[in-house]
């Protein structure tokens, strides 16, 4: 029994999908049983680095989800549009999706796994979330029994590996940036990666899968790290801090009911916790259950390669269950997705958090008082204040609180703010 | 649909697993189909941290691997025998079994699993290697599009747990074992951890199932720590290492086809390996493939909760099937384990590998000399040689050798044993 696959796309990681499928000696035998049918790409004539003979490719990709001899649709083209139109026609024709687009699952995935749904086939997604760390299908199975009590993830490799060169050679972001989109490591756009919004998608996808519903992707906070500076990461590092972008879902427990908190923050961790020594593009996601306690995926998040990994794995595993009888009205509980309910998420300003807090000043003797005073008020207590960097006039603060609710630590810094002694508030930064 | 589970076993993790299954809110809500049907234990008397009527216990654990109304036995008693009998009686009378006994699968994998498949029943295992870490089912489904190269994993908690205190307190292994004894981190009989067979059984299991074959548990070189001395970490840690007992298989190509290094050794860890962090009880295993590269499992790798989330993972995944129509017809291939060939295991003789060297010599001018000079005979470069310890007549050598085949590396120290000067060979550790 043999299968057609249907790419869409031929980039970096579809390159590296069709590779695999090229090439499928001391691999898992039913890599035979796959035929690299159809590829979808732009231009025919760029060249390649895989041998893919001139007539299997086309510009049509609507021909590709049309074609009644393909079997399963690999949807790699990443963005919104058309990828969304494409995996919805794929589907409505009877095909098997796989995809690594985690923005068009995080946006539209009820709309696609209803319509898959009714259907009767697999939508998976493995390389959508960590590249070819296992962590979707894990979740879906090895650690169903858990109650999951939350996540939290270093799932975007462009963000942590600006954010280690900056740790590693106290440079500032922009030129950082600079230099890693010249290397290829952050696009000529990097808005959806600094900015937290692929981070965003990833644990929206994520979150729904530990926590048996719908995560409304909108309702998720998301803050990047173009704010950060050298100098934020020095004194991070002075209080035995790193700082890296955590994407986080935290079950939220309200008497005998729950709703969660979701956010992408950049934040500090502490020198010794496992997330903390995550550098690079290296991707790594915590997973906190109850019985399990605490377990870690860590692996390269991006890249052809690993991506690809993940991509053919699926693939793989719906060619196994449809070969041994799986069909449209007996679909594998193990690869079906199911959601059970829609998650109600918690907002921002009703979530506890620690917080770091740098304030720029007048250098006057009663400065660290009158901030302190404030903190007080609000009930706020300061693990720690410290003044630094004099020069001259102004001096900074540095401030670690104790954990408070967002929206009372909001309100102290409006009154901060009013302060004339307070010439800015530089960041505002949460602590693991 | 609803599940009547025979449980063997109500020790730590038989009474993790029984817990699991009487509290199922905010769990999978397949756990509410699960039934705790019938319990067997040594004793009916015995007080209990669970409560399971009186009248689901019994101590005939022969009566509910017969019972016809079982149809999920989980096997949690440990040990050969009765477990493997047990077992292959309730595949005989057609029950799906749940294990976590690393022992019984790695000697009688093969049996096991052909009754299986001939029965028409599934056996998983997910529990048997890293207790809650997902790993079985991760190597079965999302990696399986690799060529895997390698898996090296701290897979066994106990030995963990004692090298790392001696290497925070420059304890010696006897008293720490015995502190550990006392805490309960080792067993009364610590042989199975200590000498690396539970090691060995683990890397036999993740290695069948890695490299598509069955791997003879009995070829499996296998060293313990029992003589790892304070010095031994002393020496190692001035030269950037830390000592780890690691369980390695490893793809040894050669010209077109290959045969598998398996073994279990106390290894000279790089202080900067990701392997080297992982402390105290947990676990972590690093699969290398191509092309995923390397992606790292980490977590707790024992204890009542985390190995029940596993045990529990597997029943959820039975019952779902089963929910879905399979029968013994109509398998899960997710679930369902094939081995594909036996793989070739390669002689320990013809293994590369570095080494760590500790040698009593005599404490005069030439002695550098005259040990150089024989590894330079065997054609054995090094990396570094250091005399330490000088303590009246007697010094002690450490040598770092370079990569070189351990039967080459024998026959240096037998001619090493022969020179006069060299009063013992106090330890030989591979290095990593």
């Amino acid at each position: 029994m043999t299968f057609k696959v249907g790419l869409l796309g031929l980039g970096t990681v579809g390159t590296g999908t069709a590779q695999i499928l090229l090439d499928p000696a001391d691999r898992q035998p039913l890599l035979q049983e796959l035929e690299l049918y159809r590829v979808g790409v732009r231009s025919l004539d760029k060249p390649r680095s895989v041998d893919i003979s001139r007539d299997r490719l086309t510009t049509d990709l609507e021909s590709i989800v049309r074609d009644p001899a393909v079997d399963i649709v690999v949807e790699l083209l990443g963005g919104l549009e058309p990828s969304r139109s494409l995996i919805l026609t794929a589907i409505a024709h009877g095909k098997h999706v796989v995809t690594a687009n985690k923005a068009v699952i995080a946006r539209y995935g009820e709309e696609i796994f209803a319509a898959a749904a009714d259907a009767g086939v697999y939508v998976l997604l493995e390389a959508a979330v960590g590249g070819g760390i296992p962590v979707i299908e894990p979740l879906k199975q090895s650690l169903c029994a858990n109650r999951i009590q939350g996540i939290l993830g270093i799932i975007n490799g462009t963000t942590n590996y600006i954010l280690t060169r900056m740790q590693r050679e106290g440079g500032d972001f922009g030129p950082i940036l600079a230099d890693a989109q010249r290397l290829g490591y952050a696009e000529a756009d990097p808005t959806a990666d600094v900015d937290g919004w692929d981070a965003a998608d990833k644990i929206a996808i994520l979150a729904s899968l530990a926590f048996g519903g719908r995560v409304e992707r909108s309702q998720i906070t998301c803050e990047g790290i173009r704010a950060i500076t050298a100098s934020d990461i020095a004194y991070a590092e002075g209080l035995g801090f790193t700082i890296k972008l955590l994407a986080k879902a935290k079950r939220q427990h309200q008497g005998d009911t729950w709703r969660l908190e979701a956010s992408v923050y950049p934040t500090l961790v502490p020198l010794s916790h496992p997330l903390a020594s995550v550098n690079d593009v290296y991707n790594a996601i915590l997973v906190e259950g109850d019985p399990v306690g605490q377990v870690m995926f860590f692996g390269p998040g991006a890249g052809a390669g690993p991506t690809a990994s993940a991509v053919v794995a699926d693939i793989l595993n719906i060619a196994a269950v449809l070969s041994a009888g799986s069909d449209r009205d007996h679909l594998d509980p193990l690869l079906a997705c199911r959601y059970l309910q829609t998650v109600e998420l918690a907002p921002a300003a009703e979530t506890a958090a620690r917080f770091y807090l740098r304030i720029v000043v007048q250098d006057s003797p009663g400065v660290i008082g009158k901030v302190g005073t404030i903190f007080g008020e609000q009930g706020i207590s300061l693990e720690s204040i410290v003044q630094t960097d004099v020069s001259g006039e102004t001096a900074e603060l540095v401030v670690i609180t104790h954990e408070v609710q967002e929206g009372i630590m909001r309100q102290a810094i409006t009154q901060l703010e009013a302060l004339p002694l307070v010439q800015a508030i530089a960041n505002l930064l949460h602590v693991l």
